[in-house]
């Protein structure tokens, strides 16, 4: 096995020294982008500073092209976090380079440019129309261009694991030439297994002569469920750079888990030759809490280190072993990864004792804000017995979901029973005029959706509709997440909205979910000159 | 690599022919271990006639000594399922493989007994507090045992993965000496790395003299994302069984997911020199969407194979490959695993046409039922546009989690705003006259389920709660899954039960699923003898 240093990042290798493996965390580029999970700036900020506290290695913040949106979200997030460098993704066209340079600029020092041009002799053929020699010299044309902005500049071969080894040699070959210090090889439709996989990289190290000048990064997809062993293999045979996500999150199946990839090479380390990253686990489940509440991708319970389930030791058999002696059946400790035991919130907490335990929660809120939240858990300390953690952090993120209230609810009263009633009044930002209306529907939740419908005079159609309790007892705090369509006839293939609320009233949870999704559809309708987004 | 016949199940094998790789589904016994997945036996039921038409190669129904209610259902799996070999599992302990003997003995030919023992040092010290030379003596005699009621014995050393490799060669000789045809090799805690799962397979392979005589088999934990891979790896190196589970449910993180290691077999060909499983993939799906029905457990979005992503092709330049070329993105066909498109219920057909299409859909009902869910398609069609496969397969899958109904809903009114209000009445079958009450809360559901806990003088605590649409529309079908702990006081470590509601009315659906899991609770009460249950 070969070992690799990133002058940038790593310090010089001695002997006998454990070698680090960057994480590359893709949470708000290829993650954001799968169906529904769309975040909007303040979202995504708050993303990247719990990937900061994380101590990821790189972000990759957007694809500053696709939108505006998305060109002013890497732009903030360069411009805010301090420690991980900050990626953009562009295509080897010039001008997604050079709004991808714009946009991580203000990172200095720590701003890189990812372009990536599919390799693959399927891509070539039935989208790109191009043959090997073209892409030979658009690689080299898109990385150069790049390194005119900035001196870390990654390179994709998009479907690398589907295209000619030998073709892909050469490519690879020619972008480190040109100048690229990190060479990423996805495998961008999730159809690798690991000793093939492994095999490849290989290849990539016995045959590319100057291999030894770039980083050698993957990206794995999940579709066959083997993105976390396959990147695993690629270590083994020498890559140095995981591109992941939180919670498994992106494209399809998602990609590589980053909390998978992270705790087998902690917990194995015997297995993995000292092979270390630098990640604060204890900031693991935080962050996949966040994460799952911004971009309303439910993690399953049975879900590997941040499941509910994933620490939970059920049979009785098991139980007699816990008891006995605490390895017999757990080999990590919850604690490690950051699910520590709840912490119990008062009524008597004044705003500096909250916000300081916000703090060390890892919420950088205003004054202002911080005032809220206490004189909300004051109102919810009221109502139930115990405000945990859990409760908090559903008041806290609840904070980031705002988006300009062209509608907001002033009252709402629905009755179920022989013909469930909705009585809503809502208010219109602009006119600041109380507007009511009633209808009756199959059910109350029915019933309240078609009164707003009539009063706003724009017509949703719900796509999905889900809710959770975020604490336990009858009076939890109830999460709902919804994702509309709005306008569907007039909107050609329109856009899908979600829309997050949270009350302790179900039925009003479902209402400010509701009214969040339109008043994100209509903030976004102005904003809006979509083009279109890539994936590796 | 060596080929192994199993001679029950397999045709003797010719050169060049492609190898079979025996799947033994374990949803219905480590799956449902999972906390709150626990299912009844007419649900176990339904899974294993589904598991029947997946075409599975065992079914691991139960552990019979667990309770009563364990074993009615292993009986009537044996009784009822054909094709599947029909597994129990037991601890080597006389009362545990005769009751297992008595539960599976229905399938005749196809029973299997599945004995197991832990041999790693960690399990033999601190929990069994037995040597090495008793654990031999153990198995050997479990076996033995094992074979004086059926010809088909299954053997597992508890926590091979953490064994020392000299002592795991000798338990395996010994328990194939003594006549065991199949040896599985857990990876009981998830401790598994592939390179390392593969080299122990393979030193088996090269230290175990008998070892032709066995099919090797493992089972493998996903507490490090690596199941998957570890199952294919072992394939690899000689083993002929994977145990999985749908869903990949299970202890902690689960079992390895069965959709993945078949579709990795089925669309990777080429890399698994010709291994092939016997399974109908157009099952997969069905199964998938039954299993998270019966268990509760719900499917995350990105899941893979199963997911409501999976398939989902969202970025815009994936959408314009897909466009030109359909394999630009896609390795698997969502017709492959039983993804259809959707089918349009009229509130014309008539019963017999209900019934064919419930036939085609799998479910096996009485004239009786097929009328039942026949008339409540049509209350429905009057209510809503369209009726699609999933509404009826949330009709169907109602019936399923009927248990006797001690406390029934007769009528429910809430009332919300500024004081939320249920009025509520259930009707006492024992005493068929109904109650009435009414109560306040902090929501319409806090209100409506304290004003049940008052009528029936039985307090519940409400320990996670979901709802999901199970079709599209404001007027679609709610699904809602509740878990709560009866009695909390009463019952020391208080058992936790699920129950489910369904109907178009989210509070009604809410109270539906409050009183199922009260019933299942009351019936509980009455049979349970429970003892531990055992996970490999």
């Amino acid at each position: 096995m070969v070992g690799f240093l990133f002058p940038g990042i790593m310090a010089a290798r001695k002997e006998n020294m454990s070698e680090q493996v960057l994480i590359f965390d893709t949470t708000l580029r290829d993650g954001e982008q799968c169906p529904g999970a769309s975040m909007n700036t303040r979202e995504k900020l708050e993303v990247a500073r719990q990937l900061a506290r994380l101590k990821v290695d790189i972000i990759e913040a957007g694809f500053p092209i696709a939108s505006d949106g998305d060109f002013e979200a890497v732009r903030a997030i360069a411009s805010e976090i301090t420690g991980p460098r900050i990626a953009g993704l562009a295509r080897c066209v010039d001008k997604d380079i050079d709004r991808a340079a714009e946009a991580v600029k203000p990172a200095g020092d720590r701003a890189r440019i990812h372009v990536f041009l599919a390799t693959s002799a399927i891509h070539r053929e039935h989208k790109l129309k191009m043959a090997q020699a073209e892409i030979l010299k658009r690689s080299v044309e898109g990385v150069q261009r790049a390194l005119g902005y900035c001196k870390d500049v990654e390179f994709s071969p998009e479907d690398a694991s589907r295209t000619e080894p030998e073709f892909l040699a050469e490519v690879t070959h020619a972008a480190i030439e040109a100048g690229a210090t990190t060479i990423n090889i996805p495998d961008t439709v999730g159809y690798a297994v690991p000793h093939q996989f492994g095999a490849l990289i290989k290849y990539l190290f016995d045959h590319v002569k100057n291999i030894q000048q770039a980083v050698i990064s993957v990206h794995c997809h999940n579709d066959l469920g083997l993105a976390v062993a396959n990147s695993l293999v690629a270590v083994q045979n020498g890559a140095r750079q995981v591109e992941c996500t939180v919670n498994g999150i992106g494209e399809r199946a998602g990609n590589a888990s980053l909390e998978e990839l992270v705790m087998t090479l902690k917990t194995r380390q015997d297995a993995f030759a000292g092979f270390t990253t630098g990640i604060d686990t204890r900031q693991i489940f935080p962050a996949s809490r966040l994460v799952s509440h911004l971009t309303g991708m439910i993690v399953q319970r049975n879900k590997a280190i941040v499941g509910d389930n994933a620490f939970a030791h059920e049979a009785g058999i098991h139980q007699h072993g816990m008891m006995q002696h605490r390895e017999t059946y757990e080999i990590m400790r919850a604690e490690e990864v950051g699910r520590a035991s709840e912490l119990t919130w008062g009524k008597h907490m004044g705003h500096h004792a909250v916000g300081q335990k916000l703090e060390e929660m890892g919420y950088k809120l205003s004054d202002e804000e911080v005032r809220r939240v206490t004189d909300q858990i004051k109102t919810l300390a009221d109502k139930k017995k115990s405000v945990f953690d859990e409760d908090v952090r559903a008041i806290v993120e609840g904070q980031f979901t705002e988006v300009p209230k062209v509608w907001k609810l002033d009252y709402l009263s629905v009755m179920t029973g022989t013909i469930p009633t909705a009585s809503v009044r809502l208010i219109r930002a602009d006119k600041n005029e109380p507007i009511s209306d009633a209808g009756t529907g199959d059910g109350p939740i029915d019933a309240m959706l078609k009164t707003i419908d009539r009063i706003t005079g724009i017509k949703g159609n719900l796509q999905d509709y889900s809710v959770s309790s975020v604490s336990r007892g009858k009076d939890a705090i109830g999460e709902v997440s919804v994702r509309v369509q709005f306008n569907p006839d007039g909107d050609v293939g329109g856009r899908i909205v979600t829309g997050k609320g949270v009350s302790t009233d179900i039925i009003e949870a479902s209402a400010l979910a509701y009214l969040n999704a339109l008043n994100r559809y209509l903030d976004e309708q102005r904003r809006r000159a979509e083009t279109e987004k890539p994936t590796l």
